[in-house]
């Protein structure tokens, strides 16, 4: 596993993003960006969906951390090509550290690279990495009143996963507030209902991954 | 209830934070900064707090938000002075935000302000807002790694509340784990384990509050 420490940005993050992109292009990967909250079940829904892509596309992973390759670890369990990027207390990934990471990727033997960014609803919302996707994450823990506390990152983002539903019989989490409150900020996001735990939803997203990485670009 | 918007911060801040520190020690006002994650129970603690001081401390609420006046709406239901912050996509608040919203506070007849932080385990830890203790949440539904992943905020809180413990039992969240890492990183730091829906521990926590508030600074 390969740890990169963040450096100062010295060019403009755009430009770095649009280098980045075209590398994917060229290699054939879809890229999707991952944002979510601290805890909201970004690595265990990675987790879950790897299990389910069963080898029909070839998945590998950038961690994105202030600190630590807890998460790092986790995936490298799985036998999948993981680089952990530590931050060193940046909020959030930007597109020079994902153009670093890269680097320790195989990207020749890979169809679809994940970026889990840093856990943070605000700051990643700013930052365009050169991923082709954005899948924003909201636990059944946050509660429903999040899409419109926190606007910006879900405006921007191309689908939402609200995960941990299993806890949903247990909760007062509205699926149909979040839902329309998303309608009103980005009409044409996706919306899938996952749980991990309960092995609810992943079997779609997983087919979803799937179909995008089959779409030209 | 008045809603400010983040103007450019002009001074530095810890020189507006240090200014907002004499004016609570000269109305004799505790004042308390919350920090922690979107959805970690901020605002649902605070709710339960505020019953259980019976009178013993008259409280007084800055709602720091993105968007929205969701939360300072559930304060303002208690009868409590409230004051909404929306900072317009900022991920923190700051000290010359908190300056402005104080002035629609009546300090004289407050004992306790709490600042509800924007939602964020990363950028709140750098902006001193001229509180006397800093409380940090962490709930049970985030993960017990959260303290090895955040450490910056975790080293620069006075108190780790763990909020929603009524989930501990369906968990494998370890409290000693969090407790362990916090030691490292805040030997000083008092840990409070709470669950406003099982009303467990909030007594404590509200005892803690009352107890600070009559200490002299």
């Amino acid at each position: 596993m390969k740890i990169v420490t963040a450096k100062k940005i010295l060019v403009a993050n755009d430009q770095i993003a649009s280098r980045n992109r075209d590398r994917f292009n060229r290699a054939g990967v879809l890229t999707v960006n991952i944002v979510g909250s601290p805890g909201c079940g970004k690595t265990t829904l990675l987790e879950a969906l790897f299990a389910k892509l069963g080898g029909r596309v070839a998945p590998a992973v950038i961690e994105g951390d202030l600190a630590s390759s807890i998460d790092a670890e986790r995936i490298e369990r799985l036998g999948i090509p993981v680089v952990q990027i530590n931050t060193m207390g940046a909020c959030h990934l930007d597109a020079s550290m994902v153009a670093e990471a890269v680097e320790g990727i195989p990207l020749d033997h890979v169809k679809v690279l994940v970026i889990e960014n840093v856990g943070n609803l605000v700051c990643t919302a700013g930052f365009d990495l050169g991923e082709h996707l954005r899948v924003v994450i909201l636990s059944v823990s946050e509660g429903d009143d999040k899409v419109a506390k926190y606007p910006t990152i879900f405006r921007k983002s191309d689908v939402l996963v609200i995960t941990k539903t299993d806890v949903l019989p247990n909760s007062n989490f509205q699926v149909d507030r979040v839902k329309e409150d998303l309608r009103r900020l980005a009409p044409n996001a996706r919306v899938f209902l996952v749980s991990a735990l309960a092995d609810q939803g992943v079997d779609e997203l997983a087919d979803w991954i799937v179909e995008s990485a089959a779409t030209p670009r």
